[in-house]
């Protein structure tokens, strides 16, 4: 056996559904060459991570082995494995970056936010092109998902082929890109596959996955139905979709306006790049609403209700000059992400009070997945023969559900979490360590440790409020003055019907006039001692303990 | 035409699912004699409403007309129908309250919390006992729903007979508590009636409803399945299905063991008011534990996710001893209510990591709904045959819907929004005005308007952080020592790699030295520079604006 060995490390995405960030190398232990597969975010929520504007994988790792990475390659441009690569380019020592055409243009937008040329990104073309990456040889072999040029990977190693499919669906007629092509995968697989690493989104769905082109005719249906205007929402980097809703629109005989700038910006990349050869004429807002209402159809962002989207603007009450009214329809041809129903149902609730009704797609007619169901992966399994298969992009029941398929298909599988770096060699696989893994915040543009304690200071700000105390004393540990303190966040009276603040500094000034000499000299114990008092004094007034800052100052004569 | 008037007016739940708060009044304009049904509460959530403990309905329309109230009823026990009656007592002037049994034995333990003595719940038999309160007089007629001994209430007015349905579904078997009686149903409607006022939350469920009774043989056969210990979660309060789970667990040979303080106190109160006639023997958790692992079945609290809860805690690792293990199953016989998606699957991904199996209702083996789908509220509508039917019970989506199918059924209606005055009587229903509505946070032991800002400071802090900024001026406007900052929630370093706090420490400065002596001389002007500095410095350095709050003082000789 050489000496060497393969191995795969997940720093993202397995254990989660975002934040992709998957490793492979091969070499010497702990000398390996490493190649880096997507590098992506995840996104923050008032809950968890509030005022945090991305969350990044932590890539302290492959920081400290920067000089051993050979290139970066990137399945396809969804946020969640290309939205990393502007944020995280220095750390990793600014290697090759490698994507197809759709996928490079939208990575070089990200990196050029950080003045990075277009160059660095490197455009390849589809399998059988390949790519020479140290010990690697890669090829961006097509499959069907959401977004245009969504390739699986072919990674040719000194230890065997593995592929990494990453995100994907079976889809023979996907409108937009490439269909899936049994033929070729076969042919790419013939030679025998050490490993394939799978999406296992979609493995709890047991019926088998819908093509995009089922869509067109349930909508174009729902349309021609309509005599208001109609307003459709869908993830903008759904190009088919956005192309499927427009051509539906089109053909019940209604102009179509894109609104929402990432709307157009997918849209351009793909005309940019070729992915879209043909696409309904669209007219701008201004021209739409100088047009019948039963004449026009808007496709807009907004599809999980974030605030600032075009969806949530229009339900606020106008956007772009557009106004919707008694009678219009507004569809979502999406799924809303677990996680995001508030806003959307609070966006649906505003288009009530508006008087639009909404269609969503509870009925399956309006939307299909981009992910494979649990047949469709069963069918890519098997189609593929692989030695080994490793779930990824899911949490961890849908890699534990996917292990138990594998397995029940008679293949070798092993469940790796991010952090668990994976021996592929040998006669089967085995774990070959674990690396501290976790989550990096983009924070305006500060970056910060998830257990840095920045985001735990806010959660605790947000739940218990905020005192600020300031206090002075002179050199001798005489107080000059009283004790003053700021609330934020506190209700502004309590129990004793007195402001809250007085009652703090009444309490804090009899404690003041009753400390020793020693307290009062102790910056540490007095700060100590002020908070306890007004944590208990907060507590008897209003039932909450507040967050304290302390200030005190010693003034010298 | 009298010059008295029949009003109803919510104050809660209409426009919303939860927070339950109707006023029915009858009399001279403006001097109605008022009955309240329902006092319920909202839940709280980080997006919104961090560090708050329950939402209540704002009653200051009621609390300025207390003199007017005769009495407030409680259709159920649920706590968006009965959670606000201990904190808004004494504000409602302290009115008769009334329910039946198992509804009075949880509203008395709400108000026994704020000291009151039993006597202030009035408990009533169903229907025809009746109750009268001021111009009208009140029924509890039973109403299948997901707790003991829901009612709809019969309200006789001058102007003819109003029933309140409360939440209700048609259970013509719902195990615990009496089945739908439609010749009953028909009889009190006989007479004629006035209005309907509808539960409309799953108006958009186009099945029919099933029976309590359909989910026993499912169960029992998951059960029996097992090899491991089996925890079932559902909601406390839904005695029935306790019942059907546990009857399950027995069925298929295993003992039972109640896990949870609010679960305990809902059998506990169904036993103390009869309405849980026979209930399996249950063991302690040390007892369970003591047993063979597939001869146990743990029926938990937690379905939502809940943190402290049951379920939560066995997924952290222990619970009263209690720890769950590989082969194991935990079986959700809930639904996730929306926003409580993410909490679900924390725990489910916890349990995945232990090797638990989960089952939920996807596949609606486990679960049915508490609420009428929309033929069954049809069917209900079309039994009572009204003159009006008014939706309540559901965000504006649904009482919308309910409008359009209660009209397309040639019944009268008006969607009444939170706030809105209807005049029930005439020939038609009408508005007769708006109520300035809203909601008050149950903040520790505060009551705070969600106007009031206390919230909104706090979700600013999660979001930005917050700086404090502490400078001591002499009589004569000259600073005493340099300004000081201190910073919570907010990144150490920024842009230029020192320390953040000693970069906006030596901004302010600058600033201090070069300030005129009008500016150190007026504490609001110096504050708002202070405060100005801070955000602009915090935004070069780390890209955020914080909350800041400064304190200066003035020292005089």
């Amino acid at each position: 056996m050489s000496s060497k060995r393969l191995i795969y490390l997940p720093l993202g995405g397995a254990g989660e559904i975002g934040m992709n960030c998957y490793v492979y190398g091969y070499g010497a232990p702990d000398n390996e060459r490493l190649i880096v597969v997507d590098i992506g975010v995840a996104f923050p929520d008032m809950d968890g991570t509030p005022g945090v504007d991305l969350i990044l994988p932590d890539i302290a790792w492959l920081e400290e082995r920067k000089t051993r990475i050979e290139a970066v390659f990137i399945t396809h441009a969804h946020e969640d494995h290309v939205g990393a690569i502007g944020h995280l380019f220095e750390r990793l020592g600014q290697p090759a970056v490698y994507a197809r055409a759709f996928t490079s243009n939208i990575a070089r937008g990200k990196l050029a936010e950080y003045g990075y040329s277009d160059k660095v990104v490197k455009t390849v073309s589809k399998w059988p092109e390949t790519v020479t990456a140290g010990p690697f040889t890669v090829g961006f072999l097509p499959i069907s998902h959401s977004i245009p040029e969504s390739s699986s990977l072919v990674i040719d190693t000194p230890e065997g082929r593995v592929i990494h499919t990453g995100d994907f669906k079976i889809d023979h007629n996907p409108l937009v890109g490439e269909a899936f092509d049994p033929d070729l995968w076969a042919e790419v697989a013939a030679p025998g596959v050490k490993a394939l690493i799978c999406d296992s989104t979609n493995v709890f769905n047991t019926h088998e996955g819908r093509s995009e082109s089922t869509l067109g005719p349930a909508i174009v249906e729902l349309i021609s139905a309509q005599r208001g205007m109609v307003v459709a929402t869908t993830f903008a980097s759904n190009v088919a979709r956005v192309k499927t809703l427009a051509e539906a629109g089109e053909a019940a005989g209604r102009s179509i306006c894109l609104m929402g700038r990432a709307m157009r910006r997918m849209i351009e990349a793909s005309v940019d790049t070729g992915v879209l050869s043909s696409f309904p004429k669209v007219v701008s807002p201004e021209d739409a609403m100088a047009m019948p209402r039963d004449n026009v159809m808007l496709i807009v962002t907004g599809s999980q209700g974030e605030r600032r989207a075009a969806s949530a603007q229009l339900a606020n009450g106008k956007y772009q000059g557009v106004v919707l009214k008694d009678g219009d329809l507004f569809l979502f041809s999406s799924k809303t992400i677990p996680g995001n129903e508030k806003g959307v149902i609070r966006i649906i609730n505003q288009f009530s009070e508006m008087g639009v009704d909404v269609v969503d797609d509870s009925n399956g007619k309006y939307h299909v997945s981009g992910h494979a169901n649990r047949p469709d992966i069963e069918y890519m399994q098997k189609l593929v023969k692989p030695q080994i298969v490793i779930p990824m992009h899911g949490e961890h029941r849908h890699l534990r559900e996917m292990v138990k398929i594998a397995k029940g298909n008679r293949f070798q599988s092993i469940l790796a979490p991010n952090g668990m770096m994976v021996n592929l060699g040998g006669n089967e696989p085995s774990v070959a360590g674990y690396v501290e893994t976790g989550r990096t915040y983009l924070d305006g543009s500060a970056q910060v440790g998830a257990l840095d304690g920045v985001v735990r200071d806010r959660i605790r700000m947000a739940l218990n409020g905020h005192v600020t105390v300031t206090l002075i004393l002179d050199d001798e540990n005489e107080p000059l003055g009283e004790p003053w303190c700021e609330i934020m966040g506190l209700a502004q009276t309590g129990r004793s019907r007195a402001p809250l603040v007085e009652v703090l500094e009444a309490d804090l000034d009899q404690f003041i006039n009753r400390a020793s000499e020693a307290t009062l000299a102790d910056d540490d114990k007095l700060e100590q001692q002020l908070k306890k008092i007004v944590r208990q004094t907060a507590l008897d007034e209003i039932g909450k303990k507040p967050e304290v800052t302390v200030v005190i100052s010693r003034l010298s004569a």
